[in-house]
């Protein structure tokens, strides 16, 4: 058995507002052996998610903070290389919260094997990954859309927004999005088929709503929360569904934003706000992937993965993702694909 | 036919903040000969409630804003003395939006005649009313309470309030009432069987829920919004549902408060916040009755009256109301009770 260097990004300080690359701590080690019961995964990607920013604060949220000293908490994909776990076996694909490292030790908690399909396998962290469940299951079993309503997707040319709205107009949804660039725009409109866009950087958002949905809002997929939750709020109609799926405008900030002030048009439009985490869903990832693979197929639903090479970046890689300048699903490449 | 004097409150200005006697003008006019298809209504209750000032701003609510020189909108029970249209007879006595006035001409839209039961005829302003109906399908329709749950209720010592902690008392739950004095503390855990209240005036809300909430919450009834609805999202469960019901701390400001910063947790909860208006319910309401009666007959649900005499002091109890002033459910008794 070879030995192995483990390279890892573990957390050195809690940020008060943007994460800097010095609230990582890049640290080598030896990888011990693995045990009865365990296996050792090499991670291939990493995935960069808006929560990984969350888990870095001092408060627990719907998992505990990650402690200072802790290797930094990351959703990641990998290869099995040992193993003496029955469940897992050499050469098996598997995912789960790896964390910012190149070798995973696990006991099987929280961990899948990825059942391969005629997707890139990067796409297993995109497209089929937490991220296209989470705009899956948050637009269909939170939102419920109905054919001719009206639905607003936040953060639209991120990696969950694009994916929303485009499930939205699979679903016969008039589709407005709202993004932070004319280029973003451009793309949910042009390439993904979104009936319209509102650059939030370049104009009132209250503004475009009013334009851009003339018979009101009848389900908002909400990633950012803040003004522009707020803006929204105001145009929502009768029965209207909100699906409370990400604050960004907040991971950043020490303390907590005012909230919105028009949720009283809640009470008056008899609304629904409801928070939604992914992780509910583990057990119906199936009808999902399913859906998403067909969609995929036939071309009604598109994505993008921006790919970011070696670990060694991922802090860098993380502000890039908060400034929005990534393009589709932010990805840190760590080690070589296993030859399928 | 004798001629009738109809005396009124119109809407004389558009309070900015508070609402003042002087948004409010009186005037006396005849009484108008009925038509065909119409009849005419004695007003003998009004009832004042804390939507009755939001239906004074401009902006309209679930309902279009009362205009200027329009009778104030109101709720009030009354008896049907001249009738031309085939639904409604002399004597039977009738609720709805009947106004500030003591007599009011109605076609019927929205008017419907109040089946007597083993109560007083003012509880179907309160117990069997809106006020009961509010309570009960806001708590159990939308805030679907388990056994063993803890229920928060914001505006405890409120005619709504009082009834929604009873109700989730019958339902099973441990109750833990907010209001804003010892005086209606002590009546909701003494009288009503609340097992807990906190003053919001005399310390932290916060502090109170930490102490009175040691297993968190899991269904806040909300009629107040504001702070307090911070403060409850602070301790929410999983799946925790909040009711809302009323947004009391914004009514008088004439610029929109900031939100509940701690919405985010809605996120990390999975939790739901639904708006809710009881007229949805208008075809359900026997249901509620049917309960409500059963229940006050077996002295498991109490209410509180406090009946202001005159139609020319209602600006004057609307002004209590906000103050918190009023013991239970506040009406304005216009003229006499029929005799039954």
């Amino acid at each position: 058995m070879s030995v192995r260097v483990n390279r890892q990004w573990r957390l050195a300080a809690r940020p008060a507002g943007e994460a800097a690359a010095s609230d990582f701590q890049w640290v080598e080690e030896k990888v011990r052996p693995i045990e009865d019961g365990e296996f050792l995964v090499r991670n291939v990607y990493l995935s960069l998610d808006p929560s990984n920013r969350v888990w870095m604060n001092a408060a627990p949220s719907y998992l505990p903070a990650v402690e200072i000293g802790e290797v930094m908490r990351g959703f990641a994909l990998g290869v099995v290389e040992e193993s003496r776990h029955d469940g897992f076996a050499p050469g098996d694909i598997v995912q789960g919260l790896l964390g910012w490292q190149e070798y995973a030790i696990s006991a099987g908690a929280g961990v899948s094997r990825v059942a391969r399909h005629p997707v890139p396998l990067h796409a297993h962290l995109g497209l089929l990954g937490h991220i296209g469940l989470t705009a899956y299951f948050g637009l269909l079993d939170v939102g419920k859309p109905v054919s001719g309503e009206t639905l607003v997707v936040s953060a639209a040319g991120g990696a969950v927004g694009s994916l929303a709205g485009q499930i939205g107009k699979i679903k016969g949804c008039r589709v407005v999005g709202i993004a932070g660039s004319d280029d973003k725009c451009s793309w949910v409109t042009g390439e993904l088929g979104f009936d319209a866009a509102i650059n939030y950087r370049k104009g009132s958002v209250v503004r475009g709503l009013m334009r851009h949905c003339p018979s009101g809002v009848d389900v908002y997929f909400d990633n950012v929360g803040g003004d522009t939750l707020d803006a929204v709020l105001r145009f929502i109609n009768l029965k209207a569904r909100i699906v409370l799926c990400g604050m960004v405008a907040q991971y950043n900030t020490a303390t907590a934003l005012p909230g919105p002030s028009y949720l009283a048009n809640a009470i008056n439009k008899r609304a629904r706000l409801e928070g939604f985490i992914v992780t509910d869903y583990h057990d119906r990832a199936q009808e999902a992937v399913d859906d998403l693979v067909r969609w995929n197929a036939q071309g009604k639903i598109k994505y993008r993965i921006d790919i970011v090479d070696g670990l060694d970046r991922a802090p860098e890689a993380l502000l890039r993702l908060f400034r929005g300048e990534h393009r589709g699903k932010l990805v840190v490449k760590i080690s070589d694909e296993p030859s399928r």
